[in-house]
């Protein structure tokens, strides 16, 4: 299962995977910090929609659920009910084949010699075979792939107190990670000293605060964004309110681009920049480098309708909605009666008649990751009477795979990786074809220096510039998981 | 569930409810017919999200699966391979509290002296407890509450053939009724002598017919439309091809109004107009009739949206989105640790930060039925920054409940059977309030003699003018199956 | 699943299958019907596992809940709770392949001109294809294959009330039926004119009165057995006590032998006798029939115990456990790595080791079938040491199948129909083979005429004599509904 | 669920409860590991109901697959064959109140540093709470309550090969251990050096080998009981063969003896004796310790039977079947309209009528415990005729808990502990009440030394003498996982 804002995919899906929402929450008042929790999760579904769990502490005793499913399928009033606790942590985790299985799903809660804690985790530590390797020599057994038991046990074999043995993490740990840690007392919040992924800090009522991967789920439970967690931090909430302190030297802000133009909700904040005006800016930006002859502008629904909306203020040619999007889309293997690949896309998309006929269309994506579905969505909008389609897609080409945590593609399956952009155009049928540039990208988010220069995210997708040397990560490891467990 | 074009919904939804899609296929093509069917009441999903099924007949046997659930769970490759034959057809059930039951789920199918029946129904037989008392006296017992199995009961008792029957059924059916049914060799589409359910007829293939509620199914399974089966009409698809009759006399044409206004798919045609341009243009209407000093236009997604996009284009005022709407929305019983009303509705709408702020907006929505989310949106659009919010209804007030298979709310839930236009405004906390006429309405979708009076639709839930009488409907009826089962 | 008496089975089984168990109950106390309904189904879960369900009124509306499973899964407080009402009635069905479905699961319920309607029905009607006929020509659809449909539909379409309706359904059904029938306020209970399947009446408390297929079921929930009811009577349970009438005018008595030797619980009784004491009775009819020279008399248990202790008691012969029977039998389709038929006999049985070391045993089991177990059987005492194995049957060879509701197997399945007793006993492996003589049966089920000629039971399954005669039945009937549904 | 030899248990059971089942097994030749251990998982079922788990490795990989519910039901074909290999495990978990959770379920997989290694764990560490607070202080986190997870830990965290640590465990673990592990080469076999839990050596064929804690499982797949393991031994199945080596001085033999009078399945063998005759023995001894006057033996099925018999044969009183059992009991929730304690036995036996009227009875049981289920059983047997009722106990007074892995009771809840004998005889109603004597009991089982004391087995639920002290257990821990998670 995949973010795009819809509920469930069908395989006509062509656009690149978050791995996860965390949420953390500290509380004095006579409230359920797991309710909230619920309620925060649900806004942050749109990031994993696998498994979701749930974590608290009463100040004594920790208690976890997880099942596997939509937050709103894995929670009911009976379970809730066994979560007591003015401290909680929540957690969804997206879906790929071949790891769905509930070992994977998250809170993880474990018993350490501190007492309690348990982890949410979104990223990917591309050192993680490394730190396998030390836990493993250090004689600690681990029961499951997932980098983030290497978390846990890196902090239960720490020294010194939590705050202590969060740096000794941060020392360790290489990648991309933005942590909600729930312990007897305290919730800290971390971000890697890159700044990959997301987390923000809100404030509730008098003396609440909580953690979220994004600002709508502050907004969706009443908190007030406070900031964002900075690189390299650690944040504390605990009876004494609010505490923060430097955990790594911050490395260049490497936050991940792909939030700004696909993974996150449009109602939350980065920057103290709102989503979707980023997005329209994207489209402004990309009328003003691809112009383009032609009558009407069209978004495919529904995360390319703000650049959409973008590109039709920028080129003064009208917008408005090309196709209809079957919004109750679930998981299915009926495979149609005709093979051609054209019939995955129209399970999900109609072509909207009258809008369309005789008129010169451009299309306006977010992005393009393998390139199945773009030439279906073109010929749908020539059957519904187009008579030129040119696609325009408000993100660069994506030419290499993320190592720090979003599920890109592999080299291999990346279109923009294996052809030029005219090849690209060609196949998918379009009378033209462009992408926004790396610096019109940059512009649009913000994310420049004084002379201009891209400052501040990762485009290592775009670039293949990885902010982190991935040597590691491309050794064949011995120890790793995969070598000794089947799946 | 309800037919909003959302997956699921939470108790702050405030949409009337349809009934059910339908669907029929008669091919001589070596193709699968339920397979076919399958896409086909995919794409007619949001008319029914309860149940689904599909009954199918190789000529020789009849074969039914239906299940509980969306369209995509309910099927399989497994359960479709039990399903051979040329001829089907499919039904989606929405569901209602306490009728929930896997019993009420259609196609029924059922052996007569003339072998097998199955039906699938849209509508609803305002003499159903009239009919139901015949046929206990003709010694016929029914083993549910549906008007449905009355409708195969009353075929299986009738004399001469298949035409002949149907025929008698419509001499004797009062009421609204969109069927699609299934014999050894034939699917044949009914549509009651007013027209109030749509039903299409589309051509697939060289030899093949299908008949569906809307004409979005047919572009899903790349049928064209051919026309809409006349009010009264007997349409038969068997070997021969498609044969028409009329079955009853036709009456004042009285489609439900609602189908344009909010049911239909925005890429389904009525009367050669597309809806989404109806929608449209019933917001332009809304602008003329009832214009407003503001910096904003945004609608209550998604299907305000076509409305919204009308008033602003009509208005001159700018369009721009203002919620954001959680698609991820599945039931829940959990309830928000706030009992305000105001929570629930955010758990499906957040506003749009940066958008709103320091705005005067116009809110555009659809219909109000029971008011209870118009005021919390109002309110979220206030939080987000909008210095004045002008509530605007691309429909008229309803005040009457529906008789004719649209589950709308009772007269004492209906909030504009009780309160004035003025007190709705200050009961939702808007700055002004302001309803489409009936008159604008009917302009709109084009239903207008050349009088300019109405003409061809049921209003009946605006004006309270039932197309049929509905003496008997209001009379107790010690035979109806309420007085005689429990739920 | 079968109605061995153990909870699941493998394909092992080679028994014959029950088709159900009834139960009605009528208490002017305040108890709940449905919950003592439920312990009375659970002590006749032997009778049928598939699926159950109850029926209640409570004077003024009818209730009923059924799925499939075992009594103890398919109830809980919450469903229970849903079924109010001081009547009840209520019923188990077993399963076959092919029509394990929840449409066929019983208590039916339907409306009438008189009210409710509920029935649970035991047997098989011998005229179901001409029954069916008649509803089909009387103009009635019926959605399923079912007999039990077929009499609910006689009833609603038959004339007066409902005492005079049950007789006219006793003048026209032929075949074997043991039913509890529910109306608004009266439970009844029906026995064909030949009494094949068992019906009992009880007494609760001072005003209380039940029905069921066994005693057992009585003694439960604290009932006294009353008597049985009699072929062709009509007994009726209301708030004036218990009644009866001759509904039918009774035929020679013909109770299905095989309840004596394998369907009923051995704590329950027929005509004063209990069971477990007839087939000890039978096992010593088997020895003197029978007798060899042997060391030692071992059952298949369970329910060869009872004859295999006769046996013992007659010939003087030690009886003593030659097998351990794993009682956590479920259905598995995993298969043995050796694929003899051993295997999947040894899943369910081990010889006892110790017991069986260098002794001639006599093996004990109450009937054969298809004879694909006793083989193994044979073969596993040999390898406990057994040095010679003879098996002896406590019933005569089965050489016809049933049409009186018992699902026993077709002739060609029967290996008493194809092989002679000196080659089954060839065929499994034993050093000698002796079943029970039908006289000896007879005389030690104690139905007997006073020169000794059998009397008063249905024996057909071991002499080919049917009761009724069997014409109608082989006719292929083109109305049937297999010629017109599939599965 | 308990690990009486029914399937499923009402509240009504009155035994103690097993911890579990385990299984090795190492072949060279050509048939699958997973397979095999699944039918002999299916006949050591009585062992444990809750849960069901298979790991496997084929050489380079290993796999697991375990799931709540019976062998049977967890696994099929399509699990199975994500089970590659020739070595295995497998595991059968019983259920308690409240760690009745999928997380519990064994065997426990996990990766090292010498690759995969696979536990399953009959039995119960004593010094838990002190090999925990060793794992937390070396700094290792664990994520449940269970001691399995303590043992693969510091198996994990040891140094040297597999065997080294093997010993190293023997050294540090206390208590009772049953245990067979999986490597990526080969399988282990461990017993603690008291030998409380059985586990026993068979071979399969010319070179397999396997582990199995009763003999019955090597019946059921064909192997043929070696010996059993010694205590303190560590037996190796690898492609070498079979080795062993003495991993830990053994201790004064311990073996439970409740597998004895209750536990085992009557066919499994100890000290190569069949455990049904043992049975047989203790009935004898009870019969001379404390004959009685009386008509008729009866037993409480199924596993007082052989005691039963015994007594019968030594004091010359007729046995018979007093009581039928419902061998369809599972777990129910719904309660009886009767509120007295017969009822839930009621669902489980009724008395056969025709065999106590007018009769003394001797109703022998195998063990009481709670005491909650004699007494009904007592009243049965009054209700069912019998004048006078003699209750024998083949075992001593349970007055002590058992912390070597057997869910017996807390003092609190052992009726022996609280009541002398002759109070118990009045609480359950009978006429006389006798237990066998601890000595009658050894002699019985063949534990004596030639001076006729007792030797070689765990009595200390009977005695108190507890094989090994209790100190750490009975200290309270703060650092005991009860202390950190909720359930």
């Amino acid at each position: 299962m995949n973010t795009q804002p819809d509920h469930l995919q069908f395989n006509s899906s062509d656009k690149p995977h978050e791995e996860c929402g965390v949420f953390g929450i500290y509380t004095n008042e006579a409230v359920e910090a797991a309710r909230l929790t619920f309620f925060a999760l649900h806004a942050l579904q749109h990031r994993g929609q696998e498994s979701a769990g749930i974590a608290t502490s009463d100040g004594t005793m920790a208690h976890v659920y997880k099942a596997m499913g939509l937050v709103s399928q894995v929670f009911n009033e009976e379970n809730l009910s066994t979560l007591p606790g003015h401290l909680a942590i929540g957690h969804n985790r997206y879906s790929t084949t071949g790891s769905s299985h509930l070992r994977n799903a998250q809170p993880l809660l474990i018993e350490t010699l501190l007492g309690p804690l348990g982890l949410a985790h979104n990223g990917n530590l591309i050192n993680a075979p490394q730190l396998r390797r030390d836990l493993l020599q250090r004689g600690v057994g681990l029961s499951t792939s997932s980098d983030s038991e290497v978390i846990v046990q890196i902090l239960a074999g720490g020294h010194g107190n939590w705050k202590t043995r969060l740096r000794m993490l941060m020392a360790q740990a290489e990648g991309a990670f933005a942590l909600t840690i729930l312990t007897r007392d305290a919730v800290y919040g971390l971000r890697d000293p890159w700044g990959f992924r997301p987390l923000c800090i809100g404030k509730l009522g008098e003396h609440g605060y909580v953690l979220a991967s994004e600002s709508c789920a502050l907004t969706t439970i009443g908190a007030k964004l406070v900031r964002e967690v900075l690189p390299g931090e650690i944040v504390c909430l605990d009876k004494n309110g609010i505490h923060s302190e430097q955990g790594a030297t911050p490395q260049q802000f490497s936050l991940c681009t792909f939030e700004h133009i696909y993974f996150a909700r449009p109602d939350s904040m980065f920057q103290n920049k709102v989503i979707h005006l980023i997005r329209q800016q994207l489209g402004r930006a990309l009328a003003t480098e691809a112009p383009t002859e032609a009558d009407l502008v069209v978004a495919v629904p529904d995360s390319g309708t703000p650049a959409a909306i973008g590109y039709a203020q920028a080129s003064g040619i009208p917008f408005s909605e090309g196709f209809i999007k079957n919004r109750y889309i679930g998981r299915t293997f009926i495979q149609p009666h005709n093979t051609s690949r054209r019939n995955s896309v129209t399970m999900k998309f109609n072509p909207l008649p009258g809008n369309l006929d005789g008129k010169r269309v451009v299309m306006v994506d977010d992005s393009i990751v393998r390139g199945n579905t773009a030439g279906p969505l073109v010929q749908l909008l020539r059957d519904g009477g187009a008579t030129e389609v040119h696609v325009r897609v408000s993100s660069p080409p994506i030419k290499h795979p993320c190592f720090m945590g979003v599920d890109m593609a592999t080299y291999n399956e990346l279109i923009a990786h294996k052809l030029e952009v005219s090849e690209i155009c060609q196949r998918i049928g379009a009378n033209s074809l462009a992408y926004l540039s790396i610096d019109g990208m940059m512009r649009a988010v913000g994310a420049t220096n004084a002379d201009g220069t891209p400052n501040g995210y990762c485009n290592a997708c775009f670039t293949g510039d990885y902010p982190i040397s991935l040597q590691e990560q491309e050794n064949g490891d011995k120890f790793s998981l995969e070598g000794v467990f089947g799946s």
